[in-house]
């Protein structure tokens, strides 16, 4: 399969963790208006979504919902699995160590950095914290490709150098700073003011979604 | 002008979040293929959105930073300024009112709440935190048209039911539990885990963007 779109992948993200709400509910046939329901979007873009991922379901009774978890997982994880670290824990890095904590098994946070004497050695949610200088040792030695960036945001592009310079295939920027990689990284952006100016802008202009 | 599409609202505030970049480094005109650059996006993109709402650069020196960050503040602020909240003060609710504390004067956080009583009274980075008891009243008496939802996702659904009954007008949701809210509210869907496996996928897929 080539790859797919960016929207279509973070669908298939929000598909499967409206999946797994169901499993648990013990719910194990799902329409595709049902599953838009869910997660606010029109059942059409649903059914292209599944249709794009190679995945069918049946009239009378809708998507299986074990086989489309499995086969999202399929697309998105790696059979392997992948490792990813925090730079920076302060509150924002503790709340997403805390956060991903045994969440995804195929996807571990398993290192932590920070410049501060105290924050170096602690565990935090099972994670440990190394120094900032361990930096590219550590990533090499535990072969993690995601960097999750949330330190101030002075520091945030010589920190994405050093990243780079370690080899990493991924940075998730949740820093106010804007960055600039190489072609070859991946590199979202997560600004959490656009997530506010976008809900000021529609309540503003009195539309719901 | 009538309602923009969501993504050019996010990106909106993308450029804004450039340009006030630019303006701080005493940058006064730039090229649409420079702001493209600077978030990662492409030239025809951003001269779309910019003719959307109605304004234009000049062949010689691009567009004016000052005026187009001025025009980007009519289209999402709004004159009186909006306030919001933050439901739930754990390390990520925390971070989110530290990192807005000052960087919008239109749209302010302006109160937090929570069960814990240690946490109740307490002042974080200038915002008073109120029992989650209090969430109606100092709603309406505050009149704060946003909640941003941090709190554990088992108890998600239950307080996004008493602020749509205390009048909120958008909730941006960081919990991981989806929420169904009536249609006249404003509901933003931030799920970490996404922003992560959709890193994982293009990781895999060795393909930077």
């Amino acid at each position: 399969m080539k790859n797919l779109p960016d929207k279509t992948v973070e669908r298939l993200s929000q598909y499967r963790r409206a999946l797994l709400v169901c499993l648990a509910d013990n719910k194990m046939h799902i329409f595709s208006h049902e599953l838009a329901g869910l997660i606010h979007i029109t059942p059409v873009q649903v059914r292209r979504d599944i249709i794009l991922i190679g995945y069918s379901g049946t009239l009378r009774k809708g998507y299986d919902v074990r086989e489309l978890v499995s086969l999202i997982g399929k697309i998105i994880d790696t059979e392997e699995g992948l490792r990813a670290c925090i730079v920076g824990v302060g509150n924002l890095g503790r709340a997403i160590i805390r956060y991903f904590k045994d969440k995804r098994t195929k996807l571990v946070i398993t290192a932590a950095f920070d410049t501060n004497p105290e924050k170096v050695k602690c565990v935090f949610s099972g994670v440990r914290c190394y120094p900032i200088e361990q930096l590219e040792s550590v990533i090499r030695e535990q072969d993690i490709s995601i960097a999750i960036l949330t330190v101030p945001g002075e520091v945030a592009a010589s920190v994405a150098e050093t990243l780079e310079k370690a080899g990493i295939r991924g940075i998730i920027n949740y820093t106010p700073t804007p960055l600039n990689v190489s072609e070859k990284i991946y590199l979202g952006e997560y600004d959490m003011i656009t997530s506010l100016e976008k809900a000021a802008y529609f309540v503003k202009n009195n539309r719901g979604e």
